[in-house]
């Protein structure tokens, strides 16, 4: 069975944009499984795409190739990349948005912007330079079509990514999705991610929350974490199902309520 | 062949929630044929999902796998099922979402409420208990990805649903899309889904329709029914795709000229 | 391994319209591959539908059956029909929505409305009037999911065109999407699609462009194409994916900046 391919991507759901994409897969491996993740990420929003892919790879076949492209730099010097971990193949621009293959250690500080960073042992990483795997001629805006949609089908039909460039061995990293401690034994972390229910899912991760947390978010407070949304009444918090801390409100939409956006600041204590 | 796998669902289709569902299907069944039916269905609207999903399924091959998941209620006592019927087979959580899977007079009054009802010999049903069928660990907030998804692939590749759990003999059921007869001889129905072009889809089912019939609805008139839509000149009413009456505008959408809305009452009588 | 079909309609993704179709080529061909160009073409419009069409299909393997469906006149006089080109099948209703068969030289004069066109020799066409590749009952107002579909899913499975129905041999078609050269030696277009990123995309063929060309929109000028969207700062006109002169902002949106809408024209000079 050859892996699944996967899509993530800012196209939108209206233009022939991720048809051709797909098109262009099948031309190469009519067999090709394609599953998309999104294609409704904020436009050039690498952030969000890294964010929801982090959601949703673990969760397909070991080996599946994930390819993640918000490429505002798209036909400049940017390198476009393919890397193999123990988690799957991703391939897509180095821009941040393949910061989902790599674990937070590796990844630069909560506070930094994205910067390169280099890669580990564990990881290998190719530069998609070999026209080969492309589709002739590359239009200098659309590589999703001429380069990561034929890339990603020779991959699934067996071809090794360093067949496909040469080696490289830093990428440039988004800061991981995870709080940071301050120094009064407290947790910062911010609103990354607002789904279609209105939930405000945060940076803080199931493992930093302390026993007794309590929320403080647009300047309300949550005394008690819930572990469904069913059980609260009202606005609540509880570990999501990607485990990061969410805030839900019971039969609504917790952004509404709370008039909140992605980049909110949230606060998590011990009472 | 194996039987195809359809998702009725709220995820709507930006986040990552769909493609979680997708992945854990394809990891226990790499060849699963999976076809989306509808996302966007209003949030926590079990009705409109049993609707969408009535629509729909009896155009799939005999011995389709529906999925169909509104389930505010996820992570509770509510039960999760699966059924099997001469339909198709049913998965979801027990909340009025399946009623799909049963003939009208099986179902509640239509002034009732969802109620229990008792399941016919032939309707066989399971609670979807058994963990070997399940994704470990369950998030108690995403049972479409760690039960109804794995479930549904390990039917997909020939497990009986007997094996899943338990047997039941009743399942939470709403009223059927069907209009009532009044005293007077009339119909009274209500609009029960507006779809993209602004159509007005009604209860009142097609066999109910006398000769003759006459629509009132929004305070309008409609003196006959047309079979086509561009017979039409302004507003009409027809027997729809589904095999209910519809209320539509030629060349523009009867939702904008009537101002209606899901709910709204519609009556038929005859001149 | 069978052909590709490909569905571009104007059904939304929220209804069950598009599942309906799935199911009823799934019923005929359990393995066909089917893939998604859009379903959200403005209702009714369908050169918009041609114009994506026109966009995507080329990207598919040689042999792929593209289905196009915008269809007001469902139901009435207006022919159904397959045709098979050197550029693969198209199935769809006769209003002008099959055109992207059609090489610009074979369609009316840019001036013209929808007209018909006669068909040259390398085009085979055929009515699609034998019941036997219908799905019975056939629905007056959903000829996607009881006529194209399975007609479709027939042809993925080997049947030739030809059985279908009687042979034709004029079509209507729509104008070239090509701007008309005006006296002075300038070029006319318009804005045909805007995409997701607001980038507004003209009828004005790459290969029409002059050395030197200068752009007129919304009452600025760009004096300069570039390649890419990132070699720009603010608004910029460049070669789109497709081969059409498109208006673009760098980081934004072109569209807001100039509240241009499809239709507004756009000239090409030189200095």
């Amino acid at each position: 069975m050859a892996p699944v391919i996967t899509l993530t991507t800012d196209f939108g759901l209206a233009d022939h944009y991720v048809a051709a994409v797909k098109g262009s897969i099948l031309s190469v491996n009519p067999h090709a499984t394609i599953v998309d993740i999104s294609h409704c990420i904020r436009p050039q929003d690498a952030e969000q795409a890294a964010f929801v892919l982090a959601c949703a790879y673990g969760y397909f076949p070991p080996g599946s190739i994930h390819v993640a492209i918000v490429d505002p730099g798209v036909g400049t010097e940017r390198r476009s990349l393919a890397l193999a971990t123990a988690g799957g193949v991703f391939v897509g621009p180095d821009n941040g948005v393949l910061s989902t293959a790599l674990p937070d250690p590796l990844r630069p500080e909560a506070s930094a912007v994205p910067s390169t960073v280099s890669l580990p042992e564990t990881v290998r990483a190719y530069s998609l330079t070999d026209s080969r795997f492309h589709r002739e001629p590359v239009s200098p805006t659309f590589h999703a079509r001429d380069i990561f949609a034929p890339v990603s089908a020779h991959i699934s039909i067996g071809v090794d990514i360093s067949e496909l460039g040469p080696a490289v061995r830093d990428i440039i990293a988004l800061p991981p999705f995870r709080a940071e401690a301050a120094a009064d034994g407290s947790l910062i972390g911010r609103v990354i991610h607002i789904d279609r229910f209105g939930n405000l899912i945060t940076t803080v991760q199931a493992e930093q929350l302390p026993a007794g947390a309590m929320v403080d978010i647009a300047g309300r407070v949550i005394s008690a974490l819930t572990s469904t949304y069913a059980q609260a009444s009202g606005l609540t918090a509880l570990v999501g199902s990607c485990g990061y801390l969410e805030i839900a409100l019971n039969g609504g939409s917790a952004e509404k309520e709370l008039g909140a956006a992605v980049g909110d600041p949230v606060i998590v204590r011990t009472a």
